[in-house]
Formats: C-alpha cells, sequence, structure tokens
C-alpha cells in the first residue's frame, strides 16, 4: 500500500486533460491529498492548495504521486531534479507512467540513500496465485463494457461513494493505475503474468462480511478483441453477485479498433451472465450506466429512459444522475 | 526459433510418464531428434537410438532438449554436469522446465564462454505487440475445451499431420511449453502479460496463403475459472474460420477445481461460437474431437457414435480414428 496522503505533482502538465490523476484523486479520495505541486508552465489545476515540498511535508504528506502524464514518455531532467529533492526530504514516489521510475539511475540512487520507495504502480509487485475458483463470502459487483474506456472505473467508484455515503459496508477495488494512485493500492491487472490474472483479483477481492460489497474496477470489453482476456479474468476471478453493464453511446466503432462495431446491450448482457454464472450461478445483471458526456442534458435524459424501458432495468449517467439507483438495485443480492 | 535437430535428454527419468515432451518429439517430429541421452537410472524410452553427446554431435545435433522434468523442481548436480559439458561440445539447450536454466550460474557461464543458447521455452522472448484485430489472410483453426487438459494439443498437431499428409498448406502453432519443443517455436502464451496475449496470438499466427490452415494449440478452457483470460484471448487473437470443440467424457470435475462441473459440449458451443464471430464473423464449430482413454474401444465407439448424433457434428477420437473427418470438415470454409 502507497503511504497516504499525497502531495499531488502536477509537474509542466500541458494541459487540465493530462491531469487525469490528480483530478480522480481530488474528485474520490480529497482526503488523500494535501495539496499540489506546480512547476514553471503547468497549465492544469487540480483545485488543491500549491505547496512547496516543505510546506507539504510540514501538513503531514506522505507520498509525492505524480498526478499527470509526461510528454514524450520522457522523465525530464526538470522533473528528475524535483523527485529527487522529494525523496531527499523523506517523500515517497508513486507513478503510473509507463517509463518506471525505478529505470531512472538518479531516482533509484536517491530512493535508496533516503530509505525511500519508488512505487510504479503499473507492475505487479505481488506473485499472485492461480485463482483456485473457492466461493467467497461477501458481496461483488462488477461494471462490464460494451467497449474499453466506457465509465467502468467511475461507475464502480461512484457506486462505492454512494454506499459510503449511506453507512453501508463497501471497498472500490482497483485494477489499473489510476485507481491504483486514487486510492494507494490494487492489481494492475494488465500486466499481471495470463497465468495469474484470474488468481490475483480473487485476491484483491478476499472473503468478507456478508453484508461487505467489493466494486471492482472492470477492464477492457468481452467484445474488444485486443483486451478480453483480461475481462475474462475480471468476471472469473471477481466471481460477481451483480453486473452492471457499462455504455458510451456515442462511439462509432470499438476503442482503437476501426473495423469492429459495438455489440447492443442485450448482447453484452446475453455474452457476459452465463459466462458470469460459470463462477457463481447467482448473478444478476443489475442496472446500466451510460456515459452520457457528449449529449446535452434533453438528449441524455431521453435516451437513459429510452434504454431504461428496452432492458428493463435501471439506467443511470452516475455523473449526471449519481449511483443511488444502481445501489438500490443491489439490495436482495 | 530453437535449432533441429535434437538430442533428446532424458536424464534419470523416473518413470515413462516424466518423459512426455520427449514423447511428443518421437510422435510428432521424429526427424526432429537423431537419438536420446539416458543417464543411469533413468526408466524412461523415447525409443530412439541411446547417444553420447559426441555420438549425437556427429549425426548432426544442434540443440540438446531436456525431454523429462526433474525431480522436485531441482537441476541437479548430475544433471549439470552433462548440461555444461553439452554447452562445450557446441549444443544449445532447450528447457520448458518451471525452474530456468538461465538462473543456474554455471550453466549461463558455460553458455556464455562457449557461444551457445539456453532456451526457457516458458519464458517469452519477444515484445509482443497489442493486437489490432485486423482481418489476417489465411485459415485458422482452434481447438476449445470442455476443460483443461482434454487433448486440444493432440487435436491440432493430429490434424496439421493428417493435412501435410494430403499435402494441403498447413502449420501447428503451438502455445504452450511442450508444442513449443517439439515444433522448435511458438509462444509461450500463459507466462505472457496479459495487455500483450491477444497480440502474441496475432504474431504466432501471421498472413498466410489464403489455402493455408494454421493449427492453433488451444490453452485453458472459457469455464475454468483459473485460465479462461487465456483461453478468450486464443480466440479473439486467433481469429479462427474453424473451432473443434475438445472433451474427455470421464471427467468428473474441473481439472484442480472440485467444486465445478464441466459443461455440456452444447454449452460450450453456444459460449465460443458467438465470442469467436466478434473477431471472424464467418467462424463455424466443424467437429468434435474426444479423448476416449479412460474407455474401451466398444464404450468410446458408442460414445462418439451418441455426440455426433445428438451434436450433428463430426465427432472423433483422433488418437484412436486419426483427424481425417475433422480435415473433412474443413473443406469449402
Amino acid at each position: 500500500m502507497i503511504q497516504t496522503p499525497y502531495l499531488l505533482f502536477l509537474g509542466d502538465a500541458p494541459d487540465q486533460l493530462a491531469a487525469k490523476v490528480a483530478q480522480g484523486i481530488k474528485d474520490w479520495r480529497p482526503d488523500n491529498a494535501v495539496g499540489q505541486f506546480r512547476m514553471p508552465g503547468c497549465l492544469a489545476d487540480a483545485g488543491l492548495k500549491d505547496m512547496t515540498l516543505a510546506e507539504a511535508k510540514a501538513a503531514g504528506a506522505k507520498t509525492l504521486v505524480i498526478g499527470v502524464a509526461n510528454r514524450g514518455g520522457v522523465i525530464s531532467d526538470a522533473w528528475k531534479a524535483v523527485l529527487v529533492e522529494a525523496l531527499q526530504q523523506g517523500f515517497d514516489i508513486a507513478s503510473g507512467l509507463h517509463n518506471l521510475l525505478r529505470d531512472e539511475n538518479e531516482l533509484m540512487a536517491a530512493a535508496r540513500v533516503n530509505g525511500r520507495t519508488l512505487f510504479d504502480v503499473r507492475i505487479p509487485s505481488v506473485a499472485y496465485p492461480i485463482a483456485n475458483g473457492k466461493k467467497r463470502t461477501g458481496k461483488r459487483c462488477l461494471a462490464v463494457g460494451t467497449d474499453c474506456s466506457v465509465g467502468k472505473m467511475y461507475t464502480g467508484l461512484a457506486m462505492d461513494a454512494e454506499m459510503q455515503k449511506r453507512g453501508m459496508k463497501s471497498t472500490f477495488r482497483p485494477t489499473g493505475q489510476t485507481g491504483i494512485l486514487i486510492t494507494g493500492g490494487g492489481v494492475p491487472l494488465d500486466a499481471v503474468i495470463a497465468d495469474f490474472m484470474a488468481g490475483a483479483v480473487e485476491y484483491l477481492t478476499p472473503d468478507n462480511d456478508p453484508d461487505h460489497w467489493d466494486h471492482i474496477e472492470g477492464q477492457g470489453s468481452l467484445f474488444h478483441v485486443s483486451y478480453s482476456g483480461v475481462t475474462m479474468a475480471l468476471i472469473h476471478g471477481g466471481q460477481p453477485d451483480a453486473l452492471v453493464l457499462a455504455h458510451e453511446p456515442t462511439r462509432t466503432h470499438m476503442r482503437g479498433l476501426p473495423e469492429y462495431d459495438l455489440p447492443s446491450l442485450e448482447a453484452l448482457r446475453d455474452t457476459v451472465l452465463p459466462l458470469a454464472r460459470v463462477a457463481n450461478p447467482a448473478c444478476q445483471v443489475v442496472g446500466i450506466s451510460v456515459n452520457t458526456q457528449h449529449m446535452n442534458e434533453q438528449e441524455a435524459l431521453e435516451y437513459l429512459q429510452q434504454v431504461e424501458d428496452r432492458m428493463g432495468l435501471p439506467t443511470v449517467d452516475t455523473f449526471r444522475q449519481g449511483a443511488g439507483r444502481l445501489v438500490d438495485a443491489l439490495a436482495g443480492l
């Protein structure tokens, strides 16, 4: 586990979009960050207090989290100077960058000298077991998408937040680097060795109280030929009690695959449910989460109603409407 | 690619079963081996000529292949003495053992000094791409099982052998260490990083002549919760034109999962076909391959006929009957 609270490093982010990780922490775990660190030229703002390393340290920050993508995939000298200084001041550093902190000699040396830890959250740090398929106690919910990047993480975070608000027992279980940085722990599933994928999901979602819900972050799609194996491992390793179908209605083809059409929500439901029931015969599809960000409010509401009528399941945009109706749909499972 | 021909190292194999790799080479690629090397106490026999290292070298052998499992997962000193001697005499060494040749300092040193290569075929040696899902030329056949270890590799090898016999264009494409050692190349799919599984299968089965068939070695099962993600990647990365259902009728539960029943062949067909058609809308289930080794001849033939009547598909045990009818079933695809 990465130690919280964080100082969020925004570096020289060229725009707000580049600071997706920082935004996620701000939105979902604001208590995890004491402030933000911006370098000259930074055009992103996570809406947190700007702090120097020393100020953040004094405010209790334990880990500097790289909350921004780096330009061209290179950790620049300007960044490195700040990161080395942070290690010297006693911060750990956590990063989801493609290029690894551990591959930078200066950072490794500074971490060693100062007894600090570098967390490259894209890389598994655990030897996960092979899945044993044994029924676990507690409840699990998984969002499965018609495509990649349709709002599965957001759905899980929103359902978890709603349950917390209601005083229910609930944990968000990240399976990708953004989620791991937001919460401080998880499994970087797309970087796990094939044989251990389902076992990693079992490890992530262990036995729990009978009335506790894990909200497992979904990945990929059964209909996305590049990543469907990862999705399959989530469905079988997660042995979900509840599935939420996730969809983005304005997508014209599968992400990155111009030759592939999106499946219908019906096709997704009919494909995923029998597969999920291999691991958990009681599994149900409980609702639909639609990302309507590319529609105006009226289009969005009409579309959601239309899908709800057609599918006979509560259908919401969790960003516009919250996850209350999806959480309601878990009652009785 | 591992250089052929091989000398098969049987070491001090405690019984014939331990020499599964050697047996596979003998059965399917006899021209790949000039002889076998047995140590005192060896109780296995691949039916090849016993040779010293020097004799094998003189007969043209390029690679010593470890064709036996090691006791207790340790490469013993007695083995090491032979392996070092082989490197000194100019052999490469190839192994599918869990513990790696490259982790043995003496072997690494001897390989370096003598300019030889150690092939640990469980470990990928290629940076596979992410799958792009683009339609490839040529034809592909994949065996998918109701369970693990039901004869998928054997089915693919038998179909490839039958096509070769008929003068058809055909290649067996290994995805596990036994198949890789038998043929000299392939992808150790269960050891590939999750994100690259489907891309590894695309890499393994590239564009080919329109009348060429790849027989892709299957892995796992969509119904085996430990490994279903690997199977899924084969189905989408392989974009098969033809599927063969593989089954072992005496299995009482899923391999290694006592709580899990096997699916029916109907359930397998109905689950796999829509998923396969995501990547290849023309995909067909063409036949059924049943491993009847635990039945007597009469039971076996009755069972095969029963399944054939029920499923309406050619149903054979490729060990008892050859793969002729399965190859016939590919005509017209």
